[in-house]
């Protein structure tokens, strides 16, 4: 029960920490000081995670690692049109 | 043993997907487009997915959050730094 609270907390964090990043680039239209490499492999990383939380069946990992991915894609997306 | 081969595999990508973005900071000491926030939060929640890793007894989770957190802390000070 401890480990689901601080799981779901991990991850609740994780999540809402990309969402700054994807609002500066959405308002400032700036990327050139972020590293395409980290969050396009990130991306990967965090997806082989999502598929890892289903396999181990631990919601926290699941849900935050979804969610992750989809903000890490954005990221992604951004950097390559704003560059 | 395929969860624990997609969740090290999982780590692995994401613990070196940060090293690219310390390497562009150190070369460039340029960060205005990082976003301080995010990067502070995520050492928080990669903390605690180290606790929950410890908590569940999943090495994959250790090691990776534990590296992972070394180097969001680096990308922090840096950014304090080259502001």
């Amino acid at each position: 029960m401890t480990s689901l609270i601080i799981g779901l907390c991990a991850g609740m964090l994780c999540m809402v920490s990309f969402l700054p990043q994807l609002i500066k680039i959405v308002r400032t239209k700036q990327t050139k000081d972020l590293s395409l490499i980290t969050f396009s492999v990130l991306s990967v990383g965090v997806f082989l995670w999502l598929i890892y939380g289903i396999l181990i069946g631990e919601l926290p990992i699941i849900l935050s690692n979804a969610f992750i991915f989809v903000l890490s894609l954005l990221i992604v997306a951004m950097k390559i049109k704003y560059k």
